[in-house]
């Protein structure tokens, strides 16, 4: 299993600007073959920061995600407002324990 | 590197409640040894879930946070509450992409 977790910032006004292309987005790559989670959360304590968690089933399901039409338009959207800041990172997983 | 990733639920008008009570954990488990991100983001679509990301230099660090009094503080608030549904899991990370 590959996770992505990671954070992307927008101003906190853009928060209801965003939160309908982040609905399309989110619900088409659930659709997606090899998605287990994708979900985004605005962080409990910074207004406008965007919390990421994914769970994929292999690095190639990860790939065609990220060249998909829903990702690409979501891009946009995100350049279109400004993003103010991005780190997202993927890691293949080995041993996996239940907390 | 350990990522952990999952979500706990409680019910939307609860969000308020807990959310000085996230902030105290929040700030003092980030300050535990090997602990590189420790992230609390309410789902964009679906109020009242709390999706969890974290980052840990390791399984140690991770199993002393677990036992740390913060965190029992944590537990005993949600469970006050009533805590709707929880599913949190660690995976050890081995190769890395960034995105």
């Amino acid at each position: 299993m590959i996770i992505v977790t990671g954070h992307i910032r927008v101003a906190p006004e853009n928060m209801e600007v965003v939160r309908p292309h982040a609905k399309t987005n989110l619900e088409a790559t659930r659709r997606e073959k090899g998605c287990i989670l994708y979900a985004y959360g605005e962080d409990l304590l910074d207004p406008g920061l965007i919390r990421i968690v994914e769970r994929w089933e292999s690095w190639d399901a990860l790939a065609a995600h990220g060249k998909s039409d829903h990702i690409a338009a979501w891009g946009k959207v995100l350049k279109g407002i400004g993003l103010l800041d991005r780190e997202v990172t993927a890691h293949e997983a080995s041993e996996e324990r239940v907390l």
